[in-house]
């Protein structure tokens, strides 16, 4: 503060900024970006730049395009159309000239997936999670929010956006979950949030227990099934579809950019939630809509998945194997029966360190997960197999993993 | 409350959304989104869907896609290419996967852009004015930050999210910025954020002036060039830049959506500034980034305008044809020497009366822009004419507008 006879510093910005950067350094978990290209029609395969000389040939095991729908050639034909039939952006908001029928289309086609009166694109599924959360809660007043201790970043800013009452649960805990809630008064509005597929850990919610739960004490639901839609479930609803319970969700939300091979994000719910959400979420108001080509490409992609089953079993293949392999090399993967692979380090400096190993010797790139993506102390390597990863890579991968852990000196599982 | 003897009434969940949607009807301004297809190669021409007999033709003048660059055949090209080569997504967030070739090219090229050291991706300019807000004001302890009234709701939901102090000045005010800034501790961080070409309006900040106010006050800047960039300034760098105070301001925010053509969002800064940002905000952090087919797309576009200024320089000669039409035609036309041409109504029920007789009559589309975009009582119609739109197109649009002024009885500019 400003008081007589003392002159004031003026805020040195620069200091205050490298120290932002420095404190990332000093922890180990500064975060340096590969910089990759895939090769379309040879997933997982992809070339590697930054500190090499020229393009140098990598497998990629922790791509979030879990289907390899991102080279499909429906997707590619579908945008190529989009490109040469409207061009390139929407060029306006979803209200303001944006709002194409590629667009009214792919909402229909995702309601009907989860069995839902509506849906509402958005350009990400970060954007679906902190705009919806944000304003559902808004929208009712003095409501509170239940939500996994694990939830994503996204559902974390949405909540804490909305300004509202948060209770944090332990992860899928329901016990938990009902001791909050009762806690609560019964004319609270409520609303618990959750994911079906945790990412990180790769295991999955109790979603009819939770549901059962917001019956009994007249609660909202709002599940993410960022890493389930496409994968799970027989048209690729998820794992509420998988489970049969789509339709007791208030709302259910995922991602265009991770198994639909493309980007963007929704929501699907019954037509007023979504009516409320189009009408007062800034994030889906104010903002140029999708481009038209990345909307008709998930759109050949959803219609896809709907039919077609042989990614999801070829995916859960893959995932089963690799497991394998990895439990019988004695290597200290998290177990669960999802898609997810994850190996536990829990290090920042030595997860950095096994990734930059295996990039450089092995031409394998898996990215290091530390703090803040995970809690710190469980800083891990996650791999996610697809469908185009064969036997053959995944023995090289388990070779590499073996040889680096002992030349580190790494613990193996219990 | 739940108190003893009194029996809490549950929530009616379904009340509470509708009774949300019944105020927007009975106000008038429930947004109805129109469903069109605009047709590469002969922008503004376009399909409108909705509540018609198959598609009908349009003439769209109220796009954003200001240069018409989202039809552009160096664009269509680049992302074709891209599509073949890597797919139609990333795959991945930025650390994990999702860093491409493209991204980096594409950041070196837009620091290049408006003469920083370097510049950061974003999935939309909402949300690069999001997250480079609210991480900034966290990251400085203490922060106040002013910020121009008519700001985008991208910026002001930064600003709240950030959770620090806010003054708000009135628009491009200098003297009321002042005042605000002086009665603020001299050691308090100060970050004022404000736009170049206000969208709504079409009036321009005084850049210099605030950078001299910042100087004097020792605030950081950030600037909103989102309506400005690709259309001002020799390469199209913006407003800054066609006044050579580009290096003046700590951070330069764009989208890649409107005079770029495609979508996406990016700041530039200085180096340290932007690897802040990077590592620090959870909307750059926790998604998954830009497809590449779109990155490719926006490399060809700001490359082209960077060299070629016809497109800038057709628009200028449209907008200022289109305003003599307007204004000789007695049309309460808001002045102002920028490509945006406002026509104000005052009214949202009459703004969208008129609108829909454009577009069912005359085959016009552009759309009503209604609170909260615009504050309540200037609700106005919003005209951005482009290098495509020939003087055919804006004499037939003149005509209309008289006729349907007349047909309403409604007021002619003093
Ligand atoms: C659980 C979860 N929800 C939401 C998101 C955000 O989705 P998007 O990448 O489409 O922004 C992610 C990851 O990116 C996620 O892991
Ligand atoms: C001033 C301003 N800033 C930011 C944005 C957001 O940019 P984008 O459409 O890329 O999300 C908009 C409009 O959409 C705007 O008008």
């Amino acid at each position: 503060m400003d008081t007589p006879g003392h002159q004031a510093r003026p805020v040195d910005y620069g200091r205050v900024f490298s120290q932002a950067i420095d404190r990332l350094h000093a922890e180990g978990r500064y975060r340096v970006f590969i910089d990759i290209l895939r090769n379309k029609g040879q997933f997982p395969n992809a070339r590697c730049f930054a500190g090499h000389n020229g393009p140098k040939p990598i497998t990629v095991w922790c791509s979030n395009d879990y289907l390899a729908m991102g080279q499909h050639p429906k997707v590619i034909a579908a945008m190529e159309e989009a490109l040469h039939d409207v061009g390139a952006g929407s060029g306006g908001t979803r209200n303001i000239g944006g709002n194409t029928h590629y667009h009214v289309d792919l909402e229909a086609e995702l309601a009907d997936l989860h069995g839902k009166e509506a849906a509402l694109l958005f350009t990400s599924g970060y954007v679906s999670n902190e705009a919806t959360l944000s304003t559902l809660a808004k929208v009712l007043p003095g409501c509170v929010v239940f939500s996994d201790e694990l939830n994503h970043a996204s559902m974390i800013a949405g909540i804490r956006n909305s300004g509202c009452e948060k209770r944090v649960f332990r992860h899928n805990d329901l016990v938990h979950l009902e001791e909050l809630l009762a806690a609560e008064p019964a004319d609270a509005p409520k609303l618990i949030a959750f994911e079906s597929v945790y990412s990180m850990e790769g295991d999955v919610a109790p979603i009819a227990a939770i549901c059962d739960l917001a019956d009994k004490y007249n609660a909202l639901t709002y599940l993410d099934e960022v890493h389930a839609v496409g994968m799970y479930g027989p048209r690729g609803g998820g794992i509420s579809e998988r489970e049969g319970v789509a339709h007791r969700l208030t709302v259910i939300e995922g991602t265009l950019g991770k198994a639909f091979g493309v980007m963007g994000g929704y929501i699907a719910a019954d037509r007023t939630v979504v009516d409320v959400i189009r009408s007062y979420a800034p994030g889906f108001i104010f903002t140029t809509s999708l481009s038209p080509v990345l909307v008709a490409g998930v759109l050949a992609s959803v219609r896809h998945l709907k039919s077609s089953a042989s990614e999801r079993e070829g995916q859960q293949a893959a995932a089963a194997t690799l497991k394998g392999m990895l439990t019988d090399a004695g290597l200290p993967v998290l177990p669960g029966d999802t898609h997810i692979v994850p190996v536990m380090v829990g290090d920042p400096v030595k997860a950095k360190r096994i990734s930059d190993i295996l990039l450089a010797e092995y031409g394998v790139y898996v990215q290091p997960i530390n703090y803040p993506t995970v809690p710190r102390g469980t800083e891990r390597l996650r791999f996610t197999p697809g469908p185009a990863h064969d036997e053959r890579m995944m023995r090289e991968l388990t070779d590499a993993l073996t040889e680096i852990w002992d030349r580190l000196e790494l613990k193996l599982a219990a």
